[in-house]
């Protein structure tokens, strides 16, 4: 492993030089004028995986975009790891806010700039480079090893839930790992220990036939858009509660070792609220702020229409009102039960005059909760504190990563969350960047992740 | 009179032929294409009072469209009236939801067809043509005249107020006569005796400085679609009363007069509800329909919005949400005084990690209350009753007619507002008509008014 580890800081400018190369395709998985540049983004991740070392690199036609696996299975009886990454990236808009063109590489302050430098070809190119060292100084790994990166991470991977029932002995693994987020700080290593899951509805309320004169007939009719009103409204208690009967039921509280070390997180509400300079802070009362973000379910409005919205007045009583909520879900809440229960509770509630019709939204997930004790951290964090030379920090994630849940369910795997980009990648804005020093010794300790894992 | 009603009815077919000729000018006054031919109807406006017998015709041009004036004063000693209508009409699409096109007259069950048939090209003739039937037959009119017909009412007289000013002595009047409303029903005469006041307000409440991604966010800060919810939805109690201290303190109650009046007006709400195909009624308790409708104020959401409002989700956390608000006002309300109080009571309310901006929209004005006693509206019930034999309603209108308003404040006078349109009349849609049996009994009774307004 330290002949593997030597290798890997000589090679230090080369392989600079090949993660420029690999962030020069315009791979944006949602444009189609750059269908053909994300199929050659394919081609060249290949070209890594295969001059990596790996066996039957083999690129996988979709429906849309390309998905690239590889393998290596020489350690019968060893655990293997599946490392998912994408090679697409986010668009580019507003072109104007770059400092220079995206796919154009350059380097600034121990970083280098260009859209997917972080999100996520830097990171994929990490793993690849650990597993390259390790095969070329010593010819094998100390687990098996499974790649797996897709080209449409960034437009919601909508092939790959298919791609994995197709191919489950192909990835077949006991172990996923994602680097696909962020590091706490330079220097500062974490683990995403939770996820939030996601149930999505849409709200209607119809009142009368046509949109009508608010002279004319207000007094007279219900108002959807007043009626939305008083349905949204009634959804939180003024403590911020939910207060669906239910909602709470499956919510795992902290166990004291997690309420332990999400306060060693140091997580600032003020300088949270600073940064978006909102008058106050608002949420569930009595919870902390990272309780609050991690490990408590949330009930947003995510848009809300109806009526006249343009410039001056125009005075309609509008037919139709229109919302969007979303739940962020915790362990265990399940997102089919949870949207059961929302219709449930908003079809129980009487507003006169108005008809009301609930909609699931696609898409959403389940929670994700790594236990404690898993081996699997207990690798991560020892690996991370020997490269890093200081403990990670185990942290949540209020968002969701519809993937873990896939691996969970299609391939029956946990997933280790392990982010190497810094809080200023600027991922999806201009100027993406990724820390160069951090991108080394991160390497070092994924290398490192593979011989505790084994 | 008699002889001037007897030419009225043989002059009938003529009369008819003369109406289908103004609707021939597709004075449209929001479209700039069609500047010319809105000039061109003034130009006919202008010729139709020559033609009446009415001296000091005048083409005021303004800066859009021009304003037509007319006069006959040969009654020293008599009462004067203004006669108000306006020669523009509204757009017409969707053009193919016309049976024929909109500006190429045809007859149809005893109805006219076409833009602006009844709103209001063919209200403006039929005064025109009373006086015309007078001054051929008699020389004289039994008093003093004004037409003021003006080309912009359709888009909201905006050069009106300053012309009012500015022709003060011109339009020396005791009484202004506006018909551009409707009748009750067919062989049912009513004058209009109160009209709403209006007060516009648009709220902006901002959160974060930034849109955030609700997962990562969700739960930390406020979100100001979810207050904006909490702001409208406290306007109200659960009877339909709007909460705002001191909003109710200058609303007249119903004289029993008033209210006996209102209820000869057979308002069924039912019918009025099946119409709409709403579910069930709504508004301030206790109050019946015509009263809700007519002189009790209202507070309506014409517009709300914010975040996401695409196909599909965004988990969006918006920085802003935005609503416009519109009330209705009655007697002795102060649209000025109305937008004072609901602007500190709304900046009373008390929702954390957001700020709330409220801005007063151009637009509103003054409720009407005609008094019940007024010796012109005696003269206007006999003249309708002997017409159409049978006594007319006296009604009120939600909506505001902005004019009347400025006819009180500008020149000093009351309104008068008679209406000949059917209900069916179709105004503002495809197919617009005028009903040809009401066109020429309500001439006749234009005929009476001037003799009884005497």
């Amino acid at each position: 492993m330290e002949r593997s580890l030597a290798r890997l800081r000589r090679s230090a400018p080369e392989r600079v030089e090949t993660l420029s190369a690999y962030l020069r395709y315009p791979s944006i998985s949602s444009d189609p004028a750059h269908a053909a540049d994300v199929a050659r983004c394919a081609d060249f991740t290949a070209h890594l995986l295969a001059d990596a070392g790996l066996n039957e690199v083999t690129i996988h036609p979709t429906a849309l975009h390309p998905v690239v696996t590889a393998s290596w299975r020489g350690a019968p009886g060893r655990p293997t790891v599946l490392i998912y990454g994408h090679y697409d990236v986010q668009p580019v808009d507003p072109l104007d806010l770059w400092d220079r063109p995206p796919f154009e590489p350059h380097l600034r302050d121990q970083r280098i700039v260009a859209r997917g430098a972080a999100d996520d070809k830097g990171q994929v190119l990490m793993h690849i480079q650990a597993v390259r060292a390790l095969l070329q100084e010593t010819g094998a790994l100390p687990v098996n090893v499974v790649f797996l990166i897709e080209g449409e991470e960034e437009i919601g991977s909508p092939h790959l839930p298919a791609f994995l029932q197709a191919h489950r002995e192909l990835l077949r693994a006991d172990l996923a790992i994602i680097s696909d987020s962020s590091m706490w700080g330079e220097g500062q290593p974490a683990i995403t220990v939770s996820l939030r899951g996601l149930t999505l509805l849409e709200l209607t309320l119809t009142g009368p036939n046509r949109d009508l004169h608010s002279g004319s007939y207000g007094g007279a009719v219900a108002n959807p858009l007043e009626m939305l009103a008083r349905l949204l409204a009634s959804l939180k208690d003024d403590q911020g509660r939910i207060r669906i009967p239910g909602f709470y039921d499956a919510v795992r509280e902290l166990l004291p070792e997690e309420r332990w070390r999400m306060e060693a997180a140091p997580l600032e509400e003020a300088e949270f609220l600073a940064d978006l300079e909102v008058p106050g802070g608002w949420g569930e009362a009595g919870r902390p702020l990272a309780e609050r973000l991690w490990r408590r379910p949330t009930c947003e409005i995510n848009g809300m229409w109806g009526g006249y919205c343009g410039p001056g007045s125009k005075t309609v009583l509008p037919s139709q009102a229109h919302a969007k909520l979303s739940f962020r879900l915790v362990p265990d809440q399940d997102p089919d039960l949870i949207a059961e229960q929302v219709k449930g509770w908003l079809e129980s509630q009487s507003f006169p005059g108005v008809i009301l019709d609930v909609q699931r939204i696609p898409g959403g997930g389940r929670p994700i909760l790594v236990p404690h004790d898993a081996p699997f951290l207990t690798a991560a964090r020892a690996a991370l504190a020997e490269a890093f030379g200081r403990e990670p920090l185990l942290i949540g994630e209020g968002a969701s990563i519809p993937v873990t849940a896939d691996f969970k369910t299609v391939l029956g795997m946990d997933t280790l969350l392990l982010g190497f980009g810094l809080p200023d990648a600027r991922t999806h804005s201009p100027n993406e960047n990724f820390h160069l020093p951090t991108f080394h010794t991160g390497t070092e300790s994924l290398v490192r992740l593979l011989h505790h894992l084994a």
